[in-house]
C-alpha cells in the first residue's frame, strides 16, 4: 500500500479484512483495554494475564505478538536476570482502543437482548 | 441473564465474550453493512453474496444463521417455487451496525500505518 492509501474492506485483495479479523477478537479487545487503562504505565506479561481472566499464556502471547507486529503495542525488554518484558499501547493502539470501546459498550449493553433472542431461537 | 442485566466482558462466565467474537469477524461486519445500506429494503441471499466479495456460500450461510439467532437479522421466506429468502437488519442489528462502522472506519483509515508497521517488523 502507498503510505496515504485508504484500505477498502470490500476489496478481497486489501489486507483490511485480515486486519479486521485480528482486531475483532475478544482477546485483542480485552488486552487493548487493559493497556489503555494502565497508560501511561507499562504492564508486565504476568500482570496482563491476571487482568484478562481466562486467557491462556499461549493465547496472550499470540495476541501480543500480533499487536506488536501491527504497531499497536510497544514491547520493551529490561536487561535483568531473568529479563522483564513490558508492554504499552502506541498512539495507534490508543486510537484503536477508542474504536473497540464502542463495540465493547454495545456488546455489554445489548447482551441481555441477544440472550433473549438466543433463547427464542433455541426454544 | 436477567432481562435488565449488563454483560461483563471481563467475566469468563459471561456470554459477552463469545458475542464479541461473533460480531468481530470481517464477514459479520461486511454483511451487516450491506444490510444497513439496503434498508429498509430486504436483500436476497444471492444479492448479499454478490455484495460481500470473496465470501463463500457456506460462510455467508453460517454468518447469517448466527446473526438471525442473535436477533440482529430477520429472515423471511417467500412461499414461491423455489422459495425465496430475504434478509433485513432488526432494530438491534441496526444499532450494531453503528458500532461496527466505527471499527471499519478505523481499520480502513489506519490500514496504511499498520501495513508500514508490518513491513518494519518483517524487514
Amino acid at each position: 500500500m502507498t503510505p496515504s492509501a485508504r484500505g477498502d474492506l470490500f476489496d478481497p485483495a486489501c489486507p483490511t479484512r485480515r486486519l479486521l479479523d485480528r482486531i475483532g477478537t475478544k482477546w485483542t479487545s480485552m488486552t487493548v483495554k487493559v493497556l489503555a487503562e494502565a497508560a501511561p504505565d507499562e504492564v508486565r506479561f504476568a500482570d496482563l494475564r491476571r487482568r484478562v481472566p481466562g486467557v491462556s499464556q499461549k493465547m496472550l502471547s499470540v495476541t501480543l505478538q500480533s499487536l506488536v507486529r501491527d504497531g499497536l503495542v510497544a514491547r520493551r525488554v529490561e536487561d535483568s536476570v531473568p529479563p522483564r518484558v513490558f508492554y504499552r499501547l502506541t498512539a495507534l493502539g490508543t486510537s484503536l482502543d477508542s474504536a473497540l470501546a464502542v463495540v465493547r459498550e454495545w456488546a455489554e449493553a445489548n447482551m441481555a437482548a441477544v440472550d433473549r433472542a438466543n433463547q427464542r431461537a433455541d426454544g
